[in-house]
């Protein structure tokens, strides 16, 4: 495959001039060809217009349709996948054996969406059998969940693949029947528009129009901005900072038509540590405290940024094997540049924050080039720590925060505090359990995970799984962008009243042709429906 | 029962002096004691507060618990049924056979939600059972829907019981296991004060705390835009017109923790009358639609406010009588003098707009006290309505409009041009609907139900009902306020990693000892789980 450095605007390159950007290798610093271009303001046009007609075709397509399409999709990325993560490689300096298993996660969550459209209960079918005889009589209603219309989803800087051009925000997006437009990610240009080719192939393969995918390029922000105030967008995606995420959500609910804004802006995960988890298995759970905080450099939307501990002596012994984990460890090379100078500053302003304390922190190379920095590892007493909301943010890349309490009143007093995260995370034992179950009641309102006696980090893709949760860490704590429920994000139910049979969708017929589980009068059943 | 004229405030009745309001008869345009006093600032601190507090407790109940509280409620409202049908008439001048029937329709939507807690399986359960030989080991995840903390009702003028105090929002969050403060709506604060301590009192019978339920008065706009913007408000539903349900958006949006709005800002519900259907059963769909927009004086959110029609022969009989039906009405009385000068403005501009004419108006009494209006009928030609965006919105009472085309083509293009509507109907014959497939195509992605030979007035409360459409219909097309698919406004997702069975809830426990249907592995079942 070829890097045309051009926008996909259905079927078609576009063919932009004027300034061009590049991606940079975080590794060594350099620029890589070949040069990009920004789409314009007809591109975006263009692609929202296109899939606007796309979607009176693809919006009306039968989920075995749906799903053969999203397999093909998968089969390509998987035949491409040395091309791509040796692209990825350089445009993001993760290791190549994440990045193999990141191109594994993507065709998979693929997949998984293509399975759920197969078997085809997801749409929630519902049927209220009509009754003449009731008073007023009861007119036959019968629901079922449709699609959108265009949905505008931004390529994510730390997942170049599974939550990029083909992620998993596309791919639910794309199983509930919407034309989607990706906003690729400036970090990972060359990727994106490798994988935003495939999907263009995939389209032609499987005979839908050619604006069921378009993909535009931009080194700043103005064709995001243009695409979320577009009238004919109706759902925008988003992985990334709070700052963007938010900026997004304030144009989407400004627009003469606000539409919903799915953002997920990471969080702090914070971590509980219960003190008979922490005498047994103390240092184990150090270790994978260790691992988890540091892994892909700390640039996980689930990375545990707060550890709470009890103020005792098995705490210190916690402490100091986390100390030494990160005082032993290699420098971490971050994404981008910016991302490298964020880090850099929110742990240099950590340092200057009242009641905090430096702990442990690996020096950087000095090779600003190179983008790497150091672990870090700090302590908050728990008074700055309420008081100061500042160390409850989070900081993305390789550093935790530790704070010791002294109570069990004071353990709840913290975990009250916390405004909404993706996940909160327990280590206990049965016993630690019990005696903290009102902890648990809490953190349960805070996020939209909870982990016992694991790590936050690691989401698996399945269908019980939730990575979202409550504002700020999500823009609609109601949703996850993870996992077979993300498809729920990007559909609504729709009401027939009335309707002969040949004017229905199969899922509403009343022979069940694609045996799905449906909720006849008020009961769930797969049998078909008898007058 | 005493009507005090107090906001409820948990358990207990505000004591707020200071200027007083009173209802009005509509009928009689008299002023009905006793004096009605708005809450302050304090009164919506400590209903959020009580409400946040109760949530601790109301949050973790049982289905089982919560479907008992529904049911008292509504029992309660059974026994005062009387009681409420008076007061109800003198605030509102609807007719007592419809006040009695909206009574037994708020009970039975209490009904309908208790049976669906007491079922179970609404909270979506999902397990994925653990794999420790996948690479990476798969966590044994397992999710479902979890209540979102104090929500906001707002009372409907339209609907003094059925979409007020104790209505579908107020029922659908309470099922959910939110707790809810009323804000009344200042028509009908009599009724809302008798059906707030009929819930005050089931509140104190089923022994949950105060802060599960208040009530909050106000004349005017403060106390809902404080209750909006209050930092533990978590979600808000509202019935009303578009502007403000629009406010109310945008007070939403700009917190500094966005909630979600579920505001049903009405629409006109396009009827399209195919040509088979017009030519067959002309007469009766005259006289089917007249009923539909006359009926409670024009003033529901579902009344048919366009009628597009061929321009034939058949159509002009089907005008001529429904002119004669509009002719020979009486006059109706709207619920307000304000509603009451809305749609005479609304109507004295109409008449006013390029491209329309009065085709039928009854003369309105000329007693302003009384509240009186008559019903009308305008006509815009195609060309007009395409380009003039105003002969789509929704005039608030007992009149339509009829827009006759030439084509299929046109009727196509009309389609098209039509915003979101929370219903929109077809007649016609099954020819007519092979011949205008594409028509059912466009109108299902404008609409949140589809009416086949029927009326969209009559919302039946039912599982399959969708009583929401696309904004501006709906602040949140993805959702509906009528039927029990109203409960999912209301609750989000949460996921258990790795927990032990004694800490999960019944809904997730592997015994299943709920009985409830879940997805286990991708498979609808309502098995006990085998590890």
């Amino acid at each position: 495959m070829k890097i045309s450095g051009q926008s996909i605007i259905g079927s078609h390159s576009a063919l932009n001039a004027g300034q061009p950007f590049r991606a940079t290798n975080p590794r060594t610093g350099e620029n890589l060809p070949p040069d990009f271009f920004s789409a314009g303001p007809e591109e975006v046009n263009r692609a929202v217009s296109l899939a606007q007609q796309a979607f009176a075709t693809y919006g009306q397509v039968s989920g075995r349709e749906k799903g053969k399409f999203l397999r093909t999709i998968a089969a390509r990325i998987e035949g491409a996948v040395d091309e791509l993560v040796e692209r990825a490689e350089q445009e993001t300096a993760l290791p190549k054996p994440r990045l193999q298993s990141e191109t594994a996660r993507t065709s998979g969550q693929l997949r998984l969406f293509a399975q759920v459209l197969e078997e085809g209960s997801w749409v929630m079918a519902r049927i209220d059998r009509a009754d003449a005889g009731s008073k007023p009589p009861k007119p036959d209603l019968r629901s079922m969940l449709h699609s959108l219309g265009p949905v505008v989803i931004f390529g994510a800087s730390n997942f170049p693949l599974a939550f990029s051009v083909a992620g998993g925000d596309t791919a639910s997006a794309l199983a509930a029947g919407n034309p989607v437009i990706i906003k690729a990610h400036p970090a990972h240009p060359g990727t994106s528009e490798l994988v935003g080719q495939l999907v263009r192939e995939s389209v032609q393969e499987c005979g839908f129009p050619e604006g069921v995918f378009s993909l535009l390029l931009d080194s700043g922000t103005e064709v995001g901005v243009a695409l979320v105030k577009h009238p004919l967008v109706k759902a925008v995606g988003f992985t990334g900072s709070h700052k963007a995420g938010r900026a997004i959500m304030d144009a989407a609910a400004a627009r003469r038509e606000p539409i919903p804004v799915f953002a997920e802006m990471g969080s702090t995960n914070p971590v509980f540590i219960l003190p008979g988890a922490l005498r047994e298995n103390g240092e184990s759970i150090s270790s994978g405290m260790y691992k988890s905080f540091t892994l892909g450099a700390g640039q996980f939307c689930t990375k545990p940024g707060i550890v709470f501990l009890p103020g005792n002596d098995d705490a210190t012994t916690f402490v100091d094997k986390l100390k030494s984990s990160v005082l032993q460890s290699s420098q971490f090379n971050m994404l981008t540049s910016g991302i490298r100078s964020a880090y850099q500053s929110a742990t240099g302003r950590r340092k200057t924050e009242t009641g905090v304390k430096l702990l442990a922190e690996r020096p950087a190379s000095a090779n600003d080039q190179e983008l790497g920095v150091g672990a870090a590892i700090f302590e908050a007493d728990t008074e700055s720590f309420l008081r100061n909301p500042e160390l409850a943010a989070e900081v993305f890349g390789p550093a935790t925060l530790v704070v010791r309490h002294s109570s069990r009143a004071q353990v709840l007093e913290l975990a009250r505090s916390l405004d909404g995260h993706l996940t909160a995370t327990i280590h206990g034992t049965e016993a630690d359990l019990r005696e903290f179950s009102d902890l648990i009641a809490i953190l349960k309102n805070k996020v939209g995970r909870l982990v016992f006696n694991g790590f936050p980090t690691g989401v698996e893709v399945s269908h019980a799984m939730v990575h979202g949760g409550p504002y700020p860490s999500t823009s609609d704590g109601r949703s996850t962008s993870v996992g077979s429920q993300a498809i729920f994000r990007f559909c609504r139910p729709v009401c027939y009243q009335g309707f002969p049979e040949s004017a229905l969708p199969d899922e509403l017929r009343n022979g069940n042709p694609l045996g799905i589980w449906r909720m006849v009068d008020g009961g769930t059943t797969r049998e078909a429906l008898t007058l």
